[in-house]
């Protein structure tokens, strides 16, 4: 067996692991035996000598180990969930979830925080008034089978490796390495139990990746490697340049959430990426022949009311009050502070900017600083334009709401260089650009019109 | 100020960085707001990025800071030390030392210990009943005035930064980097307030650097630093093929050091080394005009005796036993185990490999393979014959010597591949090959000649 340091160096030199030597590091880093200090050592080597798919994938089994699995096998439905790379404004996962747990799939889902400019799943969720994400495996495996749905955390006791891992590479530099990306997304999903995955890969001005070559090949990283753990797979690489759809914000976003599950409004970028996202699931899962019947299918559940009775199911499944779907509940105060942006000049707005938004956000409480930080759910921005728009000199652009005077003044000041308006029209960026699969990489519109 | 997370990014990316920032990173470690994690990270970018000059030179400063300096600067003799980057049999400075503070210089030497295959100043003289090395920086200081000379361990106030750096480097294979190598060596060396230094820059099978141009290299950045810290400075390139002297092994090194000083015998590679290493540092502090002078000022306080008095008023001064000066003191039992091992042909020993020695060295108790290890201080090997010489067929070549019976018969076995006896008279490798000044590299027998 290789002493942490023979391991370090190896991969420092530019040698491949072998699967049992990154399964005795992983293990050992677990018991204690390898330290932090190596563990960052190694993932800097690691991002400059990167690691083949084969080393990737002994990496994702180790992780995995390092813990326990959902067992979904008592379930006859196709199990499945979507994973996004992080945007702002991204509140997709709250209606996908219950859509597809109402077209006939089991949705287990193990969602995350808000990070650096981007928001969380689990944040939002938790806006609502008693809501629990802390689920053990053993509830996330309960609810999958009841209910069909469920909106997990990740536990002490799933991908424990991962967790830590992540927590380093978060303050050593080390989250951009496609390798590590990988083993961290994928050994989370494996162990969910699943069976088929859709990623939404994001690129732009908001996303993890800026440019699309980038996320294409994370995208290829994500199919290619999933399919080794038999997990039906593909990637759609979607536009992240302004906040997906008119809110910015944990319960802002909730309560959007809501409105298009209720179908009281419906922004078309948030109904295009569901769609989707949710029509190639259902395709992968073999629940439709093709996307175009799985979007379908959604559509059917989105009108007939049962994907918001699965998701009011699941909110009260885990203690959540249900009573802020009720008109005018009167659960949250509106925050003390309200700033309205106003168009500086007359005409097209060709760029609010998703990383400025999702960075203000931060700033007036609506993410964190510090993985301690206490978030305020009711601070955040209301969108009145989207880019495209036409605005006249004055006319109200967005709202800033929060309950610090001065913090939401300095993002007002900030925000107004993260919005442009021109003379002309701007160019539209189409929403999805791409989905990777296994078989290759394919033009959106080409795909979805081919299966 | 950049976060530490900024800072290793910066490396990351194969940016500089400022000399202000590389302050506030070590004063952060020192400080515990950066984490050994993060250091590690960092160090490991420095590996694959490099820092120039100014960096490194910003990086010993830094180092320096984190704790107390040796103020010699009431003493009016010129100062200085030598630095070796490591060998086998390696008992230079036991001799050196007295020399040159008998020829009118103060040496407050700073000494390490032995780690990885190769000894250590300290643990050698530490094999002196009684001798206490952990002197404080006043201790150090005054011991100079008083004596001329010096053997102080790196204390906890005296370059704090270097010994928690050394350490993590040494688990996680960032031991080898040329920016982080000079930072260590020159921060201890300033640090002790000296004013000129030689360095022992090792090249070969017994040494870190294994290749003449690595050594050279390492040899360049020592002295292009050390200059701009005022220390005149100049590093010999010197073989580290065989072990040195007659002796490896704590006790018996310095038993031959003892008996190198008095003239009891003189091996000649220790001679060469001594007189090389020790002339040059007497004309770089201007002592005498020039390299040769400085050799025959050697052999003078060599031949008077005064060498030896000062290394017993030296170990006197602190605390050790010069009961161990007299001849059949009995200080020292004999190793419970003796075993020779003998030529198994006739002809000339070509090579007795001094990394092997080292290792082996350690598997017998002359060496720690943990840094908590206690030390055999009368375990050891003494050669009977060098490299070079003629040997016939059951001749003894060496002998092992120890307290455990199986692991002296697992040295003797893995030794006896150590060495090879061959035929033919081997070629001779020069023992000093270059020497490395500010004014360029030259071949050391044409820079001794011409200076």
């Amino acid at each position: 067996m290789l002493s942490p340091y023979e391991f370090i160096a190896e991969k420092q030199r530019g040698n491949s692991h072998k699967p049992s030597e990154i399964h005795d590091f992983i293990q050992g880093f677990i018991e204690g035996e390898v330290h932090d200090y190596q563990m960052t050592a190694w993932m800097m080597s690691v991002f400059f000598q990167g690691m083949s798919y084969e080393e990737t994938i002994a990496l994702t089994k180790a992780m995995i180990q390092s813990g326990n699995r959902v067992d979904l096998s008592n379930i006859n439905d196709p199990t499945g969930d979507k994973h996004s790379t992080g945007g702002v404004g991204d509140k997709i996962t709250l209606i996908l979830a219950p859509l597809l747990s109402a077209s006939g799939m089991v949705i287990p889902t193990i969602a995350g925080r808000g990070l650096g400019f981007t928001g969380g799943t689990l944040d939002k969720l938790e806006s609502i008034p008693g809501l629990s994400t802390a689920l053990s495996i053993d509830e996330i495996k309960d609810l999958s089978f009841r209910n069909g749905l469920a909106f997990g955390a990740q536990t002490d006791d799933l991908v424990p490796a991962d967790r830590r891992m992540y927590a380093l590479r978060d303050v050593t530099s080390t989250v951009r390495s496609l390798p590590l990306i990988t083993a961290s997304i994928l050994s989370k999903k494996v162990a969910e139990g699943i069976g088929s995955i859709v990623f939404d890969v994001k690129c732009g001005k908001g996303a993890f990746m800026e440019t699309e070559p980038e996320a294409i090949e994370l995208g290829q990283w994500l199919v290619n490697c999933a399919e080794r753990f038999e997990l039906k797979a593909a990637a759609l690489i979607t536009t992240m340049d302004e906040p997906i759809g008119r809110t910015v914000g944990n319960w802002l976003e909730t309560e959007e959430s809501i409105d298009v599950l209720r179908r009281k409004y419906m922004p078309p970028d948030i109904v295009e990426l569901t769609e989707s996202l949710g029509g190639t699931l259902l395709m992968l899962a073999g629940i439709t022949g093709n996307i175009e019947q799985g979007i379908n299918r959604l559509r059917e559940a989105w009108n007939n009311g049962s994907a918001f009775d699965k998701f009011s199911q699941a909110v009260n499944a885990q203690g959540g009050d249900t009573g802020v779907f009720e008109e005018n509940h009167g659960i949250y105060d509106q925050p003390r502070i309200v700033i309205p942006l106003t168009a500086s000049k007359s005409g097209y707005i060709s760029e609010i900017h998703a990383r400025e938004v999702g960075y203000c956000g931060v700033l007036i409480g609506a993410g964190r600083k510090k993985t301690d930080d206490v978030i305020d759910p009711t601070s955040g921005f209301i969108f009145k334009k989207k880019v495209g728009d036409f605005v006249q000199q004055g006319e109200e652009i967005l709202l800033i709401m929060g309950n610090d005077e001065s913090q939401c003044k300095t993002v007002h000041n900030r925000l107004s260089g993260g919005v442009t308006i021109m003379k002309k029209e701007p160019a539209k960026t189409p929403l999805i650009r791409k989905v990777i699969t296994r078989e290759g990489n394919f033009e959106w519109l080409d795909y979805r019109n081919s299966k």
